[in-house]
């Protein structure tokens, strides 16, 4: 226990009353912190890592982010990165060093650390090709985590004609939660939650048309859905595939 | 594997062709209809118990309904029970078989057949007063679930004040996964999450006035958070709660 | 062809100029008060019966009404009929005149004139006990149309045990048209859609809760779906039933 | 009856009993895939052809669906072609083969199958010149459907001059169905159901502008309509014309 | 002009320099005081009467706000009268003062002073028996301000049947504006505008049900509408009243 | 009376029974027409003049529909044009033809027909630059309606400054009605309509930001005024104009 | 300085590590508890006192919660309190402890503690009587505050013709904030804070009808304000008031 | 007092009274001048200074208005300038007379006139790179109108693991009121204002995604917090800088 470390040292005398009255003032706020925005160590304490949103920064910005990540965390998860930010970090970084994944459009650099697997396991199902997207970012954060993800969603120009045997295919495989996104009307959630026993993540995409689209009437169908599915935003692919993930997780641990 | 019972027990002659294309027929749509409405035995294929909701049925039917469930599973749970529901339940029920749980308006009857605790375990935390009976139906359903539940909110008018202590106590008792009832702005999944490092289903309460009231800015809130947060639609305590539980249970599963 | 009658009868001199002036504009006119009020021939021009909207009337103007239908057409349909109405009705028609649907809350009131069936039969599908009354409307102005309708919401308390058992009875049948109605999510027109081979109107009914609730998802989620679905507004049980039924008079018509 | 002969195949030793497994699961399961995507063998079973939606699909993958739909159909219908679909679509089609629809952004392919006429008859009705993509959606679909179609939108500048004499002639032509296309305040479907005996199907279009615009004024008010119309989403003319060749193909068919 | 008397009174001595500064402050800003709440004065400077709201007052405020006006004006109009006030003002009042319009909920006390009759004359129109209240809320307001007011919704239970005489009627009467009142899809202001070449006031009316129910589809149908329409709020039938009336006063001015 | 004459030339042997069945047929519905669409008889009937909307039209389409307004009325207004429909008009009419009003993005036709003035004024005030293009196009419609306009916006940078020189101005001018366009908050109407006794039309412009932006804060705070405006839709130039100018020349009709 | 001092007892033994670590970890919080819920000391941290919502509590649990702030603070502010938390506080408290303020539903209890005066005056502006509560609301947290505050909405019927003269005299009081309720379209904040150089909050009220009503009007129009206002919610009469009052005893404090 | 000068001067014959009439008609009207547009003075009546918006307007208004707000005041503020606005004010203005801001897209001019310190300070917050542009406005306003302001967002990348120093360094520095710029799910000012004793105005901003997007849930989360906050309009920098600093400004004056 940290806290009762400071004042261990301030009883011996390593640290004087105001040097301790500093550390725990910044010491008792730390999870505050969190509150708003996770510092590089969030993953060991919430079981999530961090990931760095391109969007809305200068790729000089994306850049030292991702570099005082690598100082910290020796991996660095950079989601929405448009072509030019793509084309600065590959600018910074050596090949081997990336891990780009164009359809997610997420980018990971890692200097020397390797995911750590933890021996759990995702599903991820997506039936429609505007979906996959979406799909990928749940994807890459999912193994970020050290889950092994097995996808349903590659199946490709055939779309759902599998997705009974894919049912089969992920409880034969004892994943532990499914993220399944869906646009339009965004019933394939509740479709696959009567199909498996582990918890559904529904995912709403933002395709669809006219009243109710841009992931709409996906997003009210599956909050309004019977059966029992825990939902994210809209193409909120990187919060879906979070929490697959840390249930995943969670059921691996001692 | 049940399909091949059937054709094996056509091609032994212990079912006519007929009878065998009826059987295939009903076995090979159970899983669809869960789509609508689960049947009775829909607990053992998805880890979740069949809730029979009361609110627009008339007590006569919702009778009728409980009793076949009780004649099926032992059990029955009766959720959004209103006044003059309890009072016919209550006349054709002998009070030693009814749990009743005022607060969150459930209703519990058992004829012999007990909870089978599974061993798991779950926080639920609410701050303010208006959120207990939303987190009430939470509490209800998980422990159908055979969870055991630690609640944050009976600590009363004291709130918050304990928030750090329960999460202390919430970890030390190993919980899987924490409903976390919020109404007006509904930040307070987003502080819990950022404590603790199992999933935290965040459960928008139809609190709150003016714009955004009735839960609604609560929700876009939990969608929007920059925690990791799997949310709920307003007032779902029983989807919360049985998410919550799903997830602990199969931690604990081997 | 009525116009050129009107035309004879003034050349022939059955008609003075200001008479014929007078029939022609008001012959001229009748298609237009059809976009506001249909008139007591409409069932003959449109295909359609005129319904009186109990709701917002006093039960005086509303018996005035019924009278003046009754004249004319020797059956009237009253929909959306509060207590105080039915009692004022009850008190001014004698009950062998009288049916009463008391949950689609219609009321028929017939003068000799019995329905004229014109053999073609429709299904009505209902999920849920919420929905029926909706349902029960569309099933009520579908049989003043002449429809033989199938119901599969009279299974009660199973549900949806049963669709695929219904689905293959309307096949047997030789249905035209479906009408399905459905709350929450608003899934089942699409299920139905799915499984059968003619048109399906999907009929949004106002339950749900929270976000979407009031039969908002169910609208979005029909307006949205992949299946191809023909909608009515929330609760539009009378819309419903009425375009179902011409739809399967049309098929039966030479 | 197709399952009945899979179990005759097994009774008879055509089919081991993992061989008749397999063919039932994929058998049983079909009707479901219908619920989010469906097959070749659709129009078969519900009478609606399979549209290939090239928005939110690369060009390759819209080809090579194009190409299975082809292989088992020998017919494909595209929709929503960016013209980056086109040149590409072009490059690998002979134009003999092709039949592209360019204000409905629609193309058809065929390689040998002819559209089968079933004798039916449809009409379109559109009052203005932003509305026509939208209606030629509808009936290029229709079309594939084996309906004839009557439109009344390419009186061009002329406009709605021409309803009344319209109108008379989809009467003449025993039309058994009328889409009806409007934006802005989408009043014309109950003007055309006010005139007409075949059911009506109202198709909001996009237009409009300020508040209620996009389509929103002319969808709410085409559901609010005091007239009976069936309604589809903003924009979905591949629904309308569906819809309304399915009535049409059933009135027809024996 | 006032404002140069109130310097001529400074000029010759019946001011002094700091009462005309207090009289030239209040005079100065009665314009202003329009912005948020006319005075007793109103009707001479902007053309419009003022109505006392009695919704949101308790019925002793409401008196003695009428008394206000009565000592100044000789007449008072109160409207959303509710039954208590109404039991309150019939206490107060001797019923030879008193004008009541039940159905318009608008209470007219006078102490001898008559309206004034300006020559003008407006038509209002409405369809069905719901929006009779409202339309006779513009009747009430438009009389006061001293137009004849043709009505073209007391044919009562007949409805629009006789829209075209009554069309013809306010033509040979020379109405110089039209109010039309309409709910649902709101539908019939559109209708009356390309039949007449007076100004037409769209009031729509807070009836339908489900999507664009409570007047909102029939104000977005107005708006949207092609016709050429003036539009005022939901339910807003004193503000059409006036608008149409002072149109109407206009048109007969020197 | 135009029908009368057609039965007298029935009766008199100028039309066979079928012409004059054709002659009423259209007659008849001709009042119907204006519902959807005026035709280029319009004015005369309704007192309003047709604009061409060019929005949504090709350039071709645009040019054939202005071509037939030219042969029957000599003048034809096009509104909302984009530069390639400017550029196309241009090619096809010489320049002295021509009256192009930029901020309004209006084009004028005429081939001889002036403009004939009917002595009416009104007013149209606008406070912002944005709000200009919108308050132009009331501008030119009312111009065309035969109205002299006074404008207060062409003060330009100076702003409201000089409203109230402005109001006075309008009203030594005796104008009978103002337009006011205002976007953001959307007060102006308001302001103006207490301060001048002609009706006011509030013209909401989409400007203004975040909540509300778009017009929408505008619209609705015109709809809630305590001060007695009637209101368009969102930018409605030309319906503002067209209102205004038909109130004030009813005021000038003998 | 707290924090000091507990580690100061630590190091001169009046507590040991397991205390003071104790005591550290609940001091380091208190902060964070004012995210969801300020405790009794508030007012002393943030400058703004603690009210008890009574809307949503049983009396029990209102009266629990009142006691638990009268011992830590001597007095206690209890809002939105209905007739039933009224009288069950009326019996356990003495009249003449109490102050009840009916308009604003707000209850004072003390027990002996006076409101310590800060010297510093606010203003309060309603015109309207629907606006009364509110603003009353908006009085009772500034006078608790130790602002003296004058109102202009007490001049009651005679509304808003003495704004200027009130204005007057919140400049010859030297006011340092005036909070302003408006419902309907509210633009009273934009006019108040063009006429006075010291912050205006815009306290929105939930009066209107039709569309923008329920507040939202109001809302909208001071958020897209041209002039310079702070916003609260719809009838958040305490959060306005408590601001105003903290900006006044800022400015008096040294 | 300016008004009883024109009165004297009347008496005193230096205006005469055609003079007086027509100085007292603008004297009385520049108050109501500010609702919709302040005058080059506001800054001295209402303690704001007068911004330029630039958007909508062509770069030749604006830089006419630039002008003749140097010409009155020897300073303007420019703000949203694009770069075409820009590169055109660069071409008219040299470079030493200005102060360009391209975060905050904030243009300064001086022809002289130096901005006159008040010595009061401000604080403002942001934890996004993507709030920084909307900060920014804040800053450069409250800078303009004699603020010190100190940020919290300028720690870039390293976020709000610095905020306790942050709220440190302003109670230090004595702020008297803090702007905090939030998007996404908008909780940072409540946080803050837990945390600091001075008025807090958030300050919602436009980023998000989905449900909830593009500010609406800040701004919603924001007026239902429990915390004691002000808010403004989505991106509204402007108007919370400016509000900000006149609460400073007051605090500091005598």
């Amino acid at each position: 226990m940290e806290l009762k470390n400071i004042l261990k040292d301030l009883l011996e005398g390593r640290l004087d009353i105001d040097e301790a009255t500093s550390k725990v003032m910044s010491f008792g706020y730390i999870p505050v912190m969190d509150i708003a925005k996770a510092d590089t160590h969030r993953i060991h304490r919430t079981g999530y890592p961090e990931a760095i949103l391109a969007e809305g920064k200068t790729p000089q910005d994306t850049l030292a982010i991702v570099r005082s990540h690598l100082e910290s965390c020796g991996r660095a998860l950079i989601t929405r990165v448009s072509d030019s930010h793509l084309e600065y970090l590959n600018e910074n970084f050596s090949s081997e060093l990336v891990d780009w994944h164009p359809r997610a459009r997420s980018y990971i650099v890692s200097t020397g650390k390797e995911i750590k697997k933890t021996g759990s396991k995702i599903g991820i199902i997506s039936g429609g090709t505007a979906d996959i997207g979406v799909a990928e970012e749940a994807y890459v954060v999912a193994r970020e985590m050290g889950c092994d993800v097995l996808k349903a969603y590659d199946v490709g120009v055939a779309g759902i004609h599998r997705l009974y045997p894919e049912i089969s295919k992920l409880k034969q495989n004892n994943v532990k939660a499914v993220v399944v996104a869906a646009g339009r009307e965004g019933t394939l959630p509740a479709v696959v939650s009567g199909l498996i026993d582990v918890p559904v993540i529904g995912l709403p995409v933002s395709t669809g048309y006219g009243a109710g689209g841009n992931g709409e009437a996906a997003l009210l169908s599956m909050l309004q859905s019977c059966s029992i599915i825990a939902v994210v935003n809209i193409d909120a692919g990187f919060v879906a595939g979070a929490i697959a993930a840390r249930i995943a997780n969670i059921a691996v641990e001692p």
